[in-house]
């Protein structure tokens, strides 16, 4: 995780990882060793060093050691699956369920393009369409009682063949599959590359945002499943292309330009786990606004005045100090 | 909530009022007005400006406006309240809970001291003794399960008189009681003030860190009711004393010393909630190192390098750039 701001992981249950890095220890530019916290879960001593280097990309020190919060493995769980006709009311039904308080853990969806190429990898049968899979966690009879809430919510939005697994084979069967969704999709197109892309908008504008989206990424020549972390207004593109091809390179960008533009008219950001790098610099200043990416390079320019740490990341290289 | 870093708040529901801050407004010490983020519950676009800022006391900028994450009021609650033989009982319930995976929304630690002052000022006659107050959350059977869970833990470790409320009226006498503890300490010693000072330590040691503490705050002369926001590992002192009598400012100090050097010594922090300012300066480096102190003195001299925004506090004034 060294460096990236890891947000990242299917589950919603604990937050975000971010929120379960309770301290580190980060190697500078100058060399110094610092510790940014003690191992209590909450500190008001001083500007929150830990939460400034998570997501910084190595630019601006090195981690060497993360203290992580220990979470209970949950007493009881039960994982949903639910086909809706529209990849909007699938969001619809993401949005609802988090809006009406149940504390599901996870929340993930896919489009029918995913679908189909799960059900290829694993030989599975799910239907072609696009689905949500939850988890409900805490006792087995909470877990139920959610599972059931959240079916008629489904059925008030035409989801259709809704199916629960309280067996721990069947659980670990269908979160594997979610999780193996990159190599699934790797071995759809074989000679193709991934380019993995996410933006995240406030949950009341996910249904929005992936529709938009979808319509151009569904009438593109390339293939482009959808994955989301609904629960968070986060999703994923993974765009199937071949870097070596001209056409490919620019289609691809093209998309992943589209997405961006639509998350940031909604308040959203242009990465919600990836990260900046490079791909994204050109993205910074619409989203935050110049005055801001000057703050973040006068940071930068603190801790590393010579520049020695992943140069050329995350600050545009037009921003002055 | 101007430049605090705000974990506070009784309730651990939705993690700490930090964790609910979406993005902000702020002035730097240069007149530039920055977005740290946009709206979208998770970024990875660049460094962390939104959590620099909280907790920064004022000394990086002024925060002009905050967007927050709403978050849904529960359907159900269920509010219990219980008393044990000691502190150490009751900080060990605290601990059994958290770490048995049940979802509890509060988890809140009085000393006999305070429940004396609480029944005092309210009328009430609860058991003078250690007492834990516990919110659970969810849906109505949830709630009550959840409660069953915890009596029973309670039991285990010595609880007597455990009570539940799940009536509007009775649980929210409850938590106005808890929130007024300050005042009521107030009326309890009509020609003193309050020093308040909290700690926070790793969850595992909060039953070592506060039996400790209050062997030594009840050996003092001074009054020194406990509060605890037990389930993150914090705890409150609030010491009342007459800052014009020379021995009680010295005793007041000695006693706040004690506790953060206990703290410190069990990986915690000299401060959970309430923020350096000047009164814990001295403690910063014992905490967390020179190096780490001279990165905040980097950043802060990033953003003002002429140290116009609230002078003086978070960093001591021997480290260097």
């Amino acid at each position: 995780m060294c460096g990236t701001r890891c947000s990242g992981s299917l589950a919603v249950r604990y937050g975000t990882m971010k929120d379960n890095v309770l301290a580190m220890k980060v190697v500078l530019a100058n060399g110094d060793l610092i510790k940014t916290a003690n191992r209590a879960r909450k500190s008001s001593a001083g500007y929150d060093l830990t939460r400034l280097m998570i997501g910084s990309e190595g630019t601006l020190g090195v981690i060497t050691e993360v203290t992580l919060k220990v979470q209970k493995i949950p007493e009881a769980s039960v994982v949903a699956i639910c086909s809706f006709p529209s990849i909007k009311d699938a969001a619809d039904v993401a949005i609802a369920t988090m809006h009406c308080g149940i504390q599901v853990s996870r929340v993930e969806l896919l489009d029918e393009v995913m679908v189909k190429i799960l059900n290829d990898a694993n030989g599975t049968d799910f239907q072609v369409a696009p689905t949500l899979m939850f988890e409900f966690i805490g006792t087995d009879a909470y877990a139920h009682e959610q599972n059931l809430r959240v079916k008629k919510i489904a059925e008030e939005h035409q989801g259709s063949g809704f199916q629960y697994f309280d067996s721990p084979e069947d659980k670990e069967t269908l979160w594997r599959m979610r999780k193996e969704a990159l190599w699934a999709c790797l071995a759809a197109a074989p000679h193709a590359e991934a380019m993995t892309t996410d933006v995240c908008v406030p949950l009341t504008r996910l249904a929005d945002c992936i529709t938009k989206s979808k319509e151009v990424l569904d009438a593109s020549p390339l293939l482009c499943p959808i994955v989301s972390h609904a629960g968070d207004g986060n999703f994923h593109t993974i765009i199937l292309f071949d870097p070596s091809n001209e056409e490919h390179t620019k289609e691809a960008t093209r998309l992943n330009e589209f997405m961006v533009h639509t998350a940031l008219a909604m308040n959203g950001t242009c990465t919600g786990e990836h990260g900046v790098g490079t791909g994204k610099l050109k993205y910074m200043e619409e989203e935050l606004g110049y005055e801001a990416l000057k703050t973040m390079k006068k940071l930068k320019h603190a801790l590393d005045p010579n520049n020695i740490m992943n140069p050329g990341k995350i600050i545009p290289p037009h921003v002055c100090l």
